[in-house]
Protein backbone atom coordinates (compact mmCIF):
# COMPACT_ATOMS: atom_id res chain seq x y z
CA UNK A 1 0.00 0.00 0.00
CA UNK A 2 1.47 3.49 -0.41
CA UNK A 3 2.66 4.87 2.39
CA UNK A 4 3.21 9.08 2.70
CA UNK A 5 4.15 11.10 5.30
CA UNK A 6 1.76 13.72 7.08
CA UNK A 7 2.66 16.92 9.27
CA UNK A 8 -0.13 18.07 11.00
CA UNK A 9 -2.20 15.54 13.19
CA UNK A 10 -5.47 14.41 11.63
CA UNK A 11 -8.07 16.36 11.95
CA UNK A 12 -11.86 14.51 12.84
CA UNK A 13 -10.52 10.71 11.59
CA UNK A 14 -9.43 12.62 8.05
CA UNK A 15 -6.58 13.76 6.77
CA UNK A 16 -5.87 16.07 3.56
CA UNK A 17 -3.30 16.41 1.79
CA UNK A 18 -1.97 19.46 -0.48
CA UNK A 19 0.47 19.71 -2.86
CA UNK A 20 3.66 17.48 -4.15
CA UNK A 21 2.05 14.49 -2.65
CA UNK A 22 -1.73 15.20 -3.24
CA UNK A 23 -0.68 15.58 -7.22
CA UNK A 24 1.74 11.92 -6.72
CA UNK A 25 -1.65 10.39 -5.28
CA UNK A 26 -3.88 11.83 -7.57
CA UNK A 27 -1.55 11.42 -11.02
CA UNK A 28 1.49 9.05 -10.89
CA UNK A 29 -0.51 6.20 -8.50
CA UNK A 30 -4.17 7.22 -10.45
CA UNK A 31 -5.27 6.85 -7.16
CA UNK A 32 -9.63 6.59 -7.55
CA UNK A 33 -12.02 7.16 -4.43
CA UNK A 34 -12.03 4.19 -2.00
CA UNK A 35 -8.36 3.22 -2.46
CA UNK A 36 -6.71 2.23 0.72
CA UNK A 37 -3.19 4.33 1.42
CA UNK A 38 -1.04 4.70 4.76
CA UNK A 39 -0.14 8.21 6.32
CA UNK A 40 2.57 8.01 8.99
CA UNK A 41 3.43 10.12 11.27
CA UNK A 42 5.54 10.27 14.77
CA UNK A 43 5.80 6.59 14.54
CA UNK A 44 1.83 5.54 13.69
CA UNK A 45 0.50 4.26 10.83
CA UNK A 46 -3.13 5.81 9.69
CA UNK A 47 -4.19 3.56 7.00
CA UNK A 48 -7.16 5.41 5.27
CA UNK A 49 -9.53 5.29 2.10
CA UNK A 50 -9.96 8.06 -0.54
CA UNK A 51 -13.25 9.53 0.01
CA UNK A 52 -12.79 12.96 -2.54
CA UNK A 53 -10.42 14.62 -4.77
CA UNK A 54 -10.23 18.19 -5.65
CA UNK A 55 -7.99 19.78 -8.11
CA UNK A 56 -5.01 20.14 -5.64
CA UNK A 57 -6.13 17.54 -2.61
CA UNK A 58 -7.18 14.16 -1.69
CA UNK A 59 -9.17 13.72 1.65
CA UNK A 60 -8.85 10.40 3.26
CA UNK A 61 -10.73 9.07 5.85
CA UNK A 62 -8.56 7.03 8.62
CA UNK A 63 -10.24 3.67 9.27
CA UNK A 64 -7.40 2.08 11.51
CA UNK A 65 -4.21 3.66 13.29
CA UNK A 66 -1.29 1.38 14.75
CA UNK A 67 2.33 2.24 15.78
CA UNK A 68 4.40 1.60 13.01
CA UNK A 69 6.21 -1.65 12.96
CA UNK A 70 9.13 -0.42 11.38
CA UNK A 71 10.20 1.83 14.21
CA UNK A 72 13.20 1.24 16.35
CA UNK A 73 12.44 0.74 20.25
CA UNK A 74 15.52 2.84 20.90
CA UNK A 75 15.87 6.84 20.33
CA UNK A 76 19.13 7.32 18.24
CA UNK A 77 20.51 10.38 17.97
CA UNK A 78 23.57 10.73 15.97
CA UNK A 79 26.14 13.93 16.16
CA UNK A 80 28.45 14.27 13.46
CA UNK A 81 30.97 16.64 13.00
CA UNK A 82 30.34 18.15 9.40
CA UNK A 83 32.35 15.56 6.77
CA UNK A 84 33.42 16.86 3.60
CA UNK A 85 31.42 16.34 -0.23
CA UNK A 86 28.49 14.06 0.03
CA UNK A 87 29.79 12.02 3.06
CA UNK A 88 26.84 13.80 4.98
CA UNK A 89 24.38 12.60 2.35
CA UNK A 90 25.56 8.87 2.75
CA UNK A 91 25.70 9.01 6.69
CA UNK A 92 21.55 10.11 6.24
CA UNK A 93 20.36 7.90 3.84
CA UNK A 94 21.83 5.04 5.27
CA UNK A 95 21.82 5.94 9.08
CA UNK A 96 18.12 6.59 8.68
CA UNK A 97 17.49 3.13 6.68
CA UNK A 98 19.16 1.48 9.85
CA UNK A 99 16.74 2.96 11.86
CA UNK A 100 18.20 6.64 13.59
CA UNK A 101 15.71 8.54 15.00
CA UNK A 102 17.73 12.20 14.75
CA UNK A 103 20.80 13.62 12.79
CA UNK A 104 22.46 16.60 14.13
CA UNK A 105 25.89 18.16 12.44
CA UNK A 106 28.35 20.20 14.07
CA UNK A 107 31.15 22.37 13.22
CA UNK A 108 34.29 21.11 15.26
CA UNK A 109 37.71 22.29 15.41
CA UNK A 110 39.42 19.96 12.70
CA UNK A 111 36.44 20.09 10.42
CA UNK A 112 37.52 21.24 6.98
CA UNK A 113 33.53 21.55 5.88
CA UNK A 114 31.77 24.68 6.78
CA UNK A 115 27.92 25.18 7.68
CA UNK A 116 28.66 28.27 5.52
CA UNK A 117 26.70 32.01 5.55
CA UNK A 118 23.25 31.48 6.40
CA UNK A 119 22.00 31.65 2.76
CA UNK A 120 24.55 28.73 1.70
CA UNK A 121 23.68 26.54 5.23
CA UNK A 122 19.99 26.67 4.93
CA UNK A 123 20.51 25.79 1.07
CA UNK A 124 22.52 23.01 2.57
CA UNK A 125 19.98 21.83 5.57
CA UNK A 126 17.02 21.86 2.90
CA UNK A 127 19.16 19.76 0.68
CA UNK A 128 19.88 17.04 3.80
CA UNK A 129 16.12 17.21 4.90
CA UNK A 130 15.19 16.43 1.37
CA UNK A 131 16.99 13.32 2.02
CA UNK A 132 16.12 12.20 5.37
CA UNK A 133 12.73 12.26 3.56
CA UNK A 134 13.62 9.80 0.81
CA UNK A 135 15.15 7.66 3.08
CA UNK A 136 12.47 7.41 5.26
CA UNK A 137 9.99 6.84 2.48
CA UNK A 138 12.39 4.01 1.23
CA UNK A 139 12.79 2.43 3.61
CA UNK A 140 9.39 2.09 5.20
CA UNK A 141 9.88 4.33 8.69
CA UNK A 142 7.12 5.81 10.56
CA UNK A 143 8.33 9.50 10.92
CA UNK A 144 10.87 11.40 9.38
CA UNK A 145 14.04 11.69 11.31
CA UNK A 146 15.31 14.98 11.77
CA UNK A 147 18.41 16.57 10.52
CA UNK A 148 19.32 19.75 12.21
CA UNK A 149 22.25 22.03 11.87
CA UNK A 150 24.25 22.76 15.80
CA UNK A 151 25.88 26.49 15.57
CA UNK A 152 28.49 26.08 17.60
CA UNK A 153 30.30 22.78 19.21
CA UNK A 154 29.56 23.26 22.84
CA UNK A 155 25.91 23.51 22.50
CA UNK A 156 26.09 19.76 20.40
CA UNK A 157 28.07 18.81 22.95
CA UNK A 158 25.57 19.90 25.91
CA UNK A 159 22.52 18.07 23.98
CA UNK A 160 24.62 14.75 22.96
CA UNK A 161 25.61 14.74 26.69
CA UNK A 162 22.35 15.19 27.86
CA UNK A 163 20.57 11.47 26.69
CA UNK A 164 20.75 8.61 28.84
CA UNK A 165 23.90 7.41 27.09
CA UNK A 166 26.21 9.62 24.89
CA UNK A 167 28.63 7.49 23.44
CA UNK A 168 31.78 9.14 22.09
CA UNK A 169 33.60 7.84 19.45
CA UNK A 170 36.70 8.56 20.06
CA UNK A 171 40.68 6.49 18.00
CA UNK A 172 43.05 7.73 20.72
CA UNK A 173 41.97 5.32 23.29
CA UNK A 174 43.46 1.83 22.74
CA UNK A 175 42.18 0.27 25.31
CA UNK A 176 39.90 -2.70 25.35
CA UNK A 177 38.11 -1.53 28.12
CA UNK A 178 36.46 0.71 25.90
CA UNK A 179 35.47 -1.60 23.28
CA UNK A 180 32.27 -1.99 22.44
CA UNK A 181 31.06 -5.56 23.21
CA UNK A 182 31.76 -3.78 26.91
CA UNK A 183 29.05 -1.69 26.36
CA UNK A 184 26.52 -4.32 25.42
CA UNK A 185 24.42 -4.78 28.43
CA UNK A 186 24.45 -0.71 28.47
CA UNK A 187 22.70 -0.22 25.02
CA UNK A 188 20.37 -3.23 25.30
CA UNK A 189 18.96 -1.15 28.80
CA UNK A 190 19.27 2.13 27.04
CA UNK A 191 15.81 3.78 25.60
CA UNK A 192 17.97 6.83 24.41
CA UNK A 193 21.46 6.27 23.22
CA UNK A 194 23.26 9.12 21.37
CA UNK A 195 26.47 8.92 19.05
CA UNK A 196 29.07 11.68 18.27
CA UNK A 197 31.96 10.77 15.75
CA UNK A 198 34.26 13.20 13.90
CA UNK A 199 35.40 14.68 11.01
CA UNK A 200 37.99 13.07 8.85
CA UNK A 201 40.91 14.68 11.49
CA UNK A 202 38.79 13.30 14.51
CA UNK A 203 38.37 15.13 17.40
CA UNK A 204 40.99 17.19 19.27
CA UNK A 205 42.09 16.30 22.81
CA UNK A 206 40.60 19.05 24.58
CA UNK A 207 37.17 18.37 22.62
CA UNK A 208 37.21 14.98 23.79
CA UNK A 209 38.11 15.91 27.48
CA UNK A 210 35.48 18.61 27.22
CA UNK A 211 32.95 15.84 26.42
CA UNK A 212 34.07 13.28 28.94
CA UNK A 213 33.72 15.67 31.71
CA UNK A 214 30.56 16.82 30.73
CA UNK A 215 29.94 12.50 30.86
CA UNK A 216 30.42 11.31 27.42
CA UNK A 217 31.65 7.56 27.41
CA UNK A 218 34.51 6.80 25.15
CA UNK A 219 34.18 4.07 22.82
CA UNK A 220 36.87 2.20 20.53
CA UNK A 221 36.40 0.83 17.36
CA UNK A 222 39.30 -1.04 17.61
CA UNK A 223 42.98 -1.18 14.95
CA UNK A 224 41.16 -0.36 11.31
CA UNK A 225 41.10 3.15 10.67
CA UNK A 226 37.14 3.32 9.61
CA UNK A 227 36.11 6.65 7.63
CA UNK A 228 34.52 9.53 9.37
CA UNK A 229 31.46 8.11 7.12
CA UNK A 230 31.73 4.77 8.11
CA UNK A 231 31.43 4.53 11.87
CA UNK A 232 28.14 6.20 12.23
CA UNK A 233 26.85 3.93 9.84
CA UNK A 234 28.47 0.96 11.69
CA UNK A 235 27.56 2.11 14.82
CA UNK A 236 23.90 2.48 13.68
CA UNK A 237 23.79 -1.06 12.87
CA UNK A 238 25.43 -2.38 15.99
CA UNK A 239 23.07 -0.28 18.34
CA UNK A 240 19.49 -1.26 16.24
CA UNK A 241 21.09 -5.15 16.33
CA UNK A 242 22.58 -5.65 20.45
CA UNK A 243 18.71 -3.62 21.27
CA UNK A 244 17.17 -6.19 19.32
CA UNK A 245 16.17 -3.47 16.25
CA UNK A 246 17.49 -4.67 12.92
CA UNK B 1 55.67 4.76 9.93
CA UNK B 2 54.00 3.78 6.05
CA UNK B 3 52.97 0.68 5.08
CA UNK B 4 52.82 -0.65 2.25
CA UNK B 5 51.31 -4.13 0.92
CA UNK B 6 53.96 -7.00 -0.94
CA UNK B 7 52.68 -9.21 -3.47
CA UNK B 8 55.09 -12.00 -2.82
CA UNK B 9 56.87 -13.27 0.23
CA UNK B 10 59.95 -11.69 1.31
CA UNK B 11 63.63 -13.53 0.46
CA UNK B 12 66.05 -14.03 2.42
CA UNK B 13 64.96 -11.40 4.76
CA UNK B 14 64.86 -8.77 2.61
CA UNK B 15 61.85 -6.82 0.88
CA UNK B 16 62.46 -5.36 -2.81
CA UNK B 17 59.71 -3.04 -4.47
CA UNK B 18 59.50 -2.07 -7.78
CA UNK B 19 57.23 0.17 -9.73
CA UNK B 20 54.96 2.70 -8.41
CA UNK B 21 55.19 1.89 -4.33
CA UNK B 22 58.91 2.46 -5.32
CA UNK B 23 58.46 5.77 -6.81
CA UNK B 24 56.04 6.71 -3.84
CA UNK B 25 58.59 5.55 -1.26
CA UNK B 26 61.40 7.63 -2.83
CA UNK B 27 60.00 10.27 -4.43
CA UNK B 28 56.65 11.47 -2.25
CA UNK B 29 57.77 10.16 1.09
CA UNK B 30 61.44 11.24 0.61
CA UNK B 31 62.42 8.32 2.23
CA UNK B 32 66.43 7.93 2.89
CA UNK B 33 68.81 5.02 3.72
CA UNK B 34 67.64 4.11 7.44
CA UNK B 35 64.13 5.12 7.50
CA UNK B 36 61.72 2.62 8.68
CA UNK B 37 59.06 1.33 6.55
CA UNK B 38 56.40 -1.63 7.31
CA UNK B 39 55.46 -4.39 4.52
CA UNK B 40 52.17 -6.25 4.91
CA UNK B 41 51.28 -9.57 3.24
CA UNK B 42 48.29 -12.05 4.52
CA UNK B 43 47.70 -10.47 7.55
CA UNK B 44 51.47 -10.32 8.77
CA UNK B 45 53.78 -6.79 9.21
CA UNK B 46 57.40 -6.50 8.27
CA UNK B 47 58.99 -3.87 9.86
CA UNK B 48 62.01 -3.34 7.82
CA UNK B 49 64.77 -0.12 7.23
CA UNK B 50 65.38 0.96 3.92
CA UNK B 51 68.84 -0.35 2.82
CA UNK B 52 69.43 0.54 -0.76
CA UNK B 53 67.79 2.81 -3.83
CA UNK B 54 68.26 2.10 -7.48
CA UNK B 55 66.71 4.09 -10.25
CA UNK B 56 62.86 2.28 -10.07
CA UNK B 57 63.73 0.11 -6.61
CA UNK B 58 63.82 -0.18 -2.99
CA UNK B 59 65.37 -3.04 -1.01
CA UNK B 60 64.83 -3.18 2.32
CA UNK B 61 66.11 -5.45 5.35
CA UNK B 62 63.25 -6.85 7.97
CA UNK B 63 63.67 -6.60 11.51
CA UNK B 64 60.96 -8.03 12.89
CA UNK B 65 57.68 -9.82 11.85
CA UNK B 66 54.48 -10.00 13.62
CA UNK B 67 50.61 -10.48 12.82
CA UNK B 68 48.92 -7.34 11.66
CA UNK B 69 46.82 -6.42 14.63
CA UNK B 70 43.93 -4.71 12.49
CA UNK B 71 42.90 -8.36 10.93
CA UNK B 72 39.66 -9.51 12.61
CA UNK B 73 39.85 -13.14 13.79
CA UNK B 74 36.85 -14.40 11.98
CA UNK B 75 37.14 -14.95 7.95
CA UNK B 76 33.87 -13.01 6.74
CA UNK B 77 33.36 -13.21 2.40
CA UNK B 78 30.32 -11.35 0.91
CA UNK B 79 28.65 -13.12 -1.67
CA UNK B 80 26.90 -9.66 -3.22
CA UNK B 81 24.55 -9.52 -6.37
CA UNK B 82 25.85 -6.86 -8.63
CA UNK B 83 23.99 -3.72 -7.92
CA UNK B 84 23.30 -0.95 -10.33
CA UNK B 85 25.69 2.31 -10.59
CA UNK B 86 28.50 2.67 -7.97
CA UNK B 87 27.22 0.92 -5.12
CA UNK B 88 29.72 -2.17 -5.86
CA UNK B 89 32.68 0.94 -4.99
CA UNK B 90 30.69 1.75 -1.81
CA UNK B 91 30.83 -1.50 -0.45
CA UNK B 92 33.70 -2.62 -0.82
CA UNK B 93 34.76 0.29 0.52
CA UNK B 94 33.16 0.35 3.57
CA UNK B 95 33.15 -3.06 4.03
CA UNK B 96 36.95 -3.08 3.77
CA UNK B 97 37.20 -0.76 6.79
CA UNK B 98 34.95 -2.49 8.48
CA UNK B 99 36.93 -5.87 8.23
CA UNK B 100 35.54 -8.17 5.79
CA UNK B 101 38.23 -10.99 4.11
CA UNK B 102 36.45 -11.39 0.64
CA UNK B 103 34.32 -10.02 -1.66
CA UNK B 104 32.76 -11.61 -4.46
CA UNK B 105 30.03 -10.56 -7.05
CA UNK B 106 27.91 -12.42 -8.74
CA UNK B 107 24.70 -12.20 -11.05
CA UNK B 108 21.17 -12.99 -9.81
CA UNK B 109 17.54 -13.77 -11.74
CA UNK B 110 16.82 -9.95 -10.63
CA UNK B 111 20.18 -7.76 -11.05
CA UNK B 112 20.14 -5.03 -13.54
CA UNK B 113 23.57 -4.35 -13.41
CA UNK B 114 25.29 -7.06 -15.44
CA UNK B 115 29.39 -7.90 -15.50
CA UNK B 116 29.14 -7.31 -19.62
CA UNK B 117 31.24 -8.63 -22.49
CA UNK B 118 34.89 -10.12 -20.79
CA UNK B 119 36.76 -6.60 -22.12
CA UNK B 120 33.81 -4.93 -19.74
CA UNK B 121 34.15 -7.05 -17.08
CA UNK B 122 37.95 -7.17 -16.91
CA UNK B 123 38.11 -3.59 -16.82
CA UNK B 124 34.79 -3.35 -14.13
CA UNK B 125 36.95 -5.76 -11.68
CA UNK B 126 40.54 -4.22 -12.48
CA UNK B 127 38.68 -0.96 -11.53
CA UNK B 128 36.92 -2.70 -8.24
CA UNK B 129 40.26 -4.49 -7.10
CA UNK B 130 41.78 -0.59 -7.19
CA UNK B 131 39.61 0.50 -4.31
CA UNK B 132 39.83 -2.65 -2.56
CA UNK B 133 43.39 -1.69 -2.14
CA UNK B 134 42.88 1.70 -1.40
CA UNK B 135 40.03 0.82 1.47
CA UNK B 136 42.77 -1.94 2.43
CA UNK B 137 45.99 0.95 2.33
CA UNK B 138 43.80 3.58 3.90
CA UNK B 139 42.23 1.39 7.04
CA UNK B 140 45.65 -0.16 8.06
CA UNK B 141 44.52 -4.04 6.76
CA UNK B 142 47.24 -6.55 6.93
CA UNK B 143 45.94 -7.89 3.30
CA UNK B 144 44.31 -6.78 0.47
CA UNK B 145 40.95 -8.53 0.53
CA UNK B 146 40.29 -10.32 -2.75
CA UNK B 147 37.61 -8.72 -5.24
CA UNK B 148 36.24 -11.25 -7.67
CA UNK B 149 33.60 -11.91 -10.19
CA UNK B 150 31.99 -15.75 -9.68
CA UNK B 151 30.45 -16.63 -13.58
CA UNK B 152 27.54 -18.13 -12.24
CA UNK B 153 24.57 -17.88 -9.61
CA UNK B 154 25.24 -21.74 -9.46
CA UNK B 155 28.79 -21.24 -8.75
CA UNK B 156 28.41 -18.82 -6.38
CA UNK B 157 25.62 -20.67 -4.10
CA UNK B 158 28.14 -23.73 -4.02
CA UNK B 159 30.61 -21.71 -2.43
CA UNK B 160 28.70 -19.59 -0.56
CA UNK B 161 27.11 -22.79 0.98
CA UNK B 162 30.57 -24.15 1.90
CA UNK B 163 31.87 -21.66 4.64
CA UNK B 164 30.95 -22.85 8.07
CA UNK B 165 28.21 -20.23 8.66
CA UNK B 166 26.53 -18.96 5.35
CA UNK B 167 24.00 -16.57 6.22
CA UNK B 168 21.60 -15.65 3.55
CA UNK B 169 19.83 -11.97 3.72
CA UNK B 170 16.34 -12.99 2.60
CA UNK B 171 13.85 -10.07 3.52
CA UNK B 172 9.97 -12.60 2.72
CA UNK B 173 11.10 -14.42 5.59
CA UNK B 174 9.07 -12.21 8.33
CA UNK B 175 9.35 -14.56 11.54
CA UNK B 176 11.22 -13.41 14.50
CA UNK B 177 13.54 -17.27 14.64
CA UNK B 178 15.31 -15.75 11.51
CA UNK B 179 16.49 -12.22 13.24
CA UNK B 180 19.99 -11.61 13.64
CA UNK B 181 19.69 -11.55 17.61
CA UNK B 182 18.82 -15.42 17.46
CA UNK B 183 22.58 -16.50 15.93
CA UNK B 184 24.48 -14.48 17.68
CA UNK B 185 25.61 -17.69 19.40
CA UNK B 186 26.55 -19.16 16.12
CA UNK B 187 28.05 -16.37 14.73
CA UNK B 188 30.36 -15.35 18.02
CA UNK B 189 31.98 -18.86 17.66
CA UNK B 190 32.35 -19.36 14.01
CA UNK B 191 35.85 -18.71 12.45
CA UNK B 192 35.01 -18.94 8.63
CA UNK B 193 31.53 -16.90 7.92
CA UNK B 194 29.89 -16.12 4.49
CA UNK B 195 27.09 -13.64 3.47
CA UNK B 196 24.54 -13.47 0.88
CA UNK B 197 22.94 -10.09 -0.33
CA UNK B 198 20.50 -9.45 -3.04
CA UNK B 199 20.22 -6.71 -5.79
CA UNK B 200 17.63 -3.92 -6.09
CA UNK B 201 14.71 -6.97 -6.62
CA UNK B 202 16.02 -9.07 -3.94
CA UNK B 203 16.42 -12.82 -4.49
CA UNK B 204 13.41 -15.09 -6.20
CA UNK B 205 11.84 -17.55 -4.10
CA UNK B 206 13.79 -19.98 -6.54
CA UNK B 207 16.91 -18.81 -5.49
CA UNK B 208 15.87 -18.66 -1.97
CA UNK B 209 14.85 -22.16 -1.94
CA UNK B 210 18.05 -23.86 -4.11
CA UNK B 211 20.17 -21.30 -1.37
CA UNK B 212 18.45 -22.93 2.16
CA UNK B 213 18.59 -26.43 0.08
CA UNK B 214 22.39 -26.31 0.30
CA UNK B 215 22.32 -25.42 4.07
CA UNK B 216 22.47 -21.45 3.27
CA UNK B 217 20.93 -19.76 7.06
CA UNK B 218 18.10 -17.13 6.17
CA UNK B 219 18.56 -14.02 7.85
CA UNK B 220 15.90 -11.40 8.20
CA UNK B 221 17.14 -7.88 9.01
CA UNK B 222 13.58 -6.33 9.95
CA UNK B 223 10.92 -4.62 9.37
CA UNK B 224 12.74 -1.73 7.58
CA UNK B 225 13.38 -1.91 4.50
CA UNK B 226 17.33 -1.53 3.56
CA UNK B 227 18.93 -0.57 0.04
CA UNK B 228 20.86 -3.60 -1.12
CA UNK B 229 24.40 -1.71 -0.59
CA UNK B 230 23.30 -0.71 2.75
CA UNK B 231 22.55 -4.55 4.14
CA UNK B 232 26.26 -6.07 3.69
CA UNK B 233 27.75 -2.92 5.26
CA UNK B 234 25.40 -3.48 8.36
CA UNK B 235 25.87 -7.34 8.68
CA UNK B 236 29.68 -6.57 8.06
CA UNK B 237 29.65 -4.18 10.98
CA UNK B 238 27.58 -6.27 13.43
CA UNK B 239 29.37 -9.21 12.63
CA UNK B 240 32.70 -7.84 12.98
CA UNK B 241 30.68 -6.57 16.79
CA UNK B 242 29.42 -9.67 17.38
CA UNK B 243 33.07 -11.59 17.04
CA UNK B 244 35.15 -9.15 19.37
CA UNK B 245 36.55 -7.63 15.88
CA UNK B 246 35.41 -4.08 16.60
Amino acid sequence: MPRFFINTPPVDGMITIYGEDAMHIGRSLRARIGDEIVFCREGKDYLCKIEAFTKDSVSCRIYSEKPTLSEPSVKLTLYIALPKGDKAETVIQKCIELGAYKIVFFESERCVAKFGDAEKSTSKLTRLKKIALEAAKQSGRGLVPQVAFESTFEKAAERFCSSSLPLLCYENVGDDSHRLPELSEKIASAKDISVMTGSEGGFSMTEAETLTEKGAVKIWLGERILRCETAPIALTAIIMNITGNL
